[in-house]
């Protein structure tokens, strides 16, 4: 029975620990939210950042993971694919991306682990009661971020998933994996386009911070769109504000970013009760 | 400059992470105090429990020890006398002592370290005006605590030491330590006594919890005597509560505890401002 959650104090000795492990980690966001969300859900567990210099993490990691009273670990920047040989049983997601981003111990002691960037771009469509079953889906970026969220949504079985990124060959690595997961799917690498679409989803950094462009070039959206942008800074980017101006129904890097930690957080092991 | 302590949230990406090192952990107490005085002197920084099993203390805590962002360790039971080799400078008392119990990162990224239970018990009596300089000084009890006590005493150049412990090899192994600090000191194993004397020391485990006994036999303590226990819980101890009913003055566990935990404060890099 986890304790209430108004008794929780800070932090005691019988508290469980997670960590977010990255370099830099000065950055992050897991910490706050994730401890936050610990309480909220009456656990009496706490998320520290975990700094790992390139050069000592291989030694390093292994070591980490024998302390007894750590229970769970997300990576970050550059870590994610270096992860991935930590766990011994490995998701679906994760599997297809090459990358982990959350690696949970189980209750025989060995490591599990998945990828839920992109599970919580599909997690923020279904909570807005949007599904890609049949979907024609166009992809712009296929980085970190766009490989597995393009993953994510193949697993959901669209009709078709049109990839973009400036790098052709890093597209067509892309194509290839979410032929795996579903060889079903239309999959192509193309340019950025509006029409003959369903769903556009911005994976590009194109848009974040003070950057004002869009990640194509248009001046309308058709209304009809469903527009995401995975960008969590600033919470409405250009291509958003357009997509509002436009009527188009919009979905953002923050509705991403709640619906990944919430399935993290059950991933855990602590599910919302 | 530290940050308001009102402005800290719980746990960021920028938070500084220190950890408490033993086996078992969950009824250790240091994450909450040193975690509260972190945040009382506007420092933002948390204090984790982190228990590491004995057969994977030497390869787990050198790679733990990479960690960037982690600038101090408290060892607690059974490795005080493990961590020793840990630290590339180690501090007076846990020379003499041949144990540790605070590891802390200095500016150059060597680890300095040092015994501070001894320390907390000569804080404690500062704090109530009370030095050992030509004391004549009883101790019962020559374990972890009673050597920690002896050494920083012995620092202090008291008159006279006695040592008191049903292990009388044990007792001859402390004095020959109090010989190396200060060759001056009169030191001899003895049985307790409460005459002749100007200080009483109990740092051994009779009066702890439920135990209703005495560390000595008597019926009366000399009011003129000095009475201290190391035991947190009960706070006042039957030998406590006899040197009042005598008219003694009195330090107790929690007050060497608080000792202990200011001066490790300082020691991690945050002094009182």
């Amino acid at each position: 029975m986890p304790a209430h959650k108004d008794a929780l104090g800070l932090v005691s000795g019988r508290t469980r620990v997670f960590g977010i492990v990255g370099d830099p980690i000065e950055q992050v966001r897991s910490p706050e939210m994730f401890t936050a969300e610990f309480r909220r859900r009456g656990r009496d567990a706490v998320l520290v950042p975990i700094h790992v210099r390139p050069e000592d993490f291989d030694a390093c990691l292994p070591e980490l993971l024998k302390v007894a009273n750590l229970d769970g670990l997300i990576f970050t920047i550059p870590y994610k694919a270096r992860a991935l040989h930590l766990a011994n049983v490995v998701g679906p997601n994760a599997q297809i991306v090459g990358a982990i981003n959350a690696l949970a111990r189980m209750g025989d002691g060995r490591w599990k682990a998945d990828i839920f960037d992109g599970l919580g771009c599909v997690e923020a469509f279904r909570r807005q009661g949007i599904g890609f079953v049949d979907r024609r889906v166009m992809l712009l970026g296929a980085g970190g971020a766009g490989s597995a969220i393009a993953v994510a949504i193949a697993f959901e079985h669209p009709r078709s998933l049109q990839i973009y990124d400036p790098d052709a060959a890093r597209g067509e690595t892309l194509a290839a994996k979410v032929k795996r997961v579903d060889p079903k799917i239309a999959v192509a690498v193309d340019v950025p386009k509006v029409t003959g679409i369903d769903v556009l989803l911005n994976a590009s950094p194109i848009g974040m911070l003070e950057d004002a462009r869009l990640p194509l070039e248009v001046e309308r959206l058709p209304r009809e769109l469903v527009i995401f942008d995975a960008i969590v800074t600033p919470e409405r980017t250009p291509l958003l504000v357009l997509a509002e101006t436009c009527g188009c129904a919009t979905i953002g890097g923050r509705e991403m970013m709640r619906g990944q930690s919430d399935a993290m957080v059950d991933f855990f092991g602590y599910p919302e009760t």
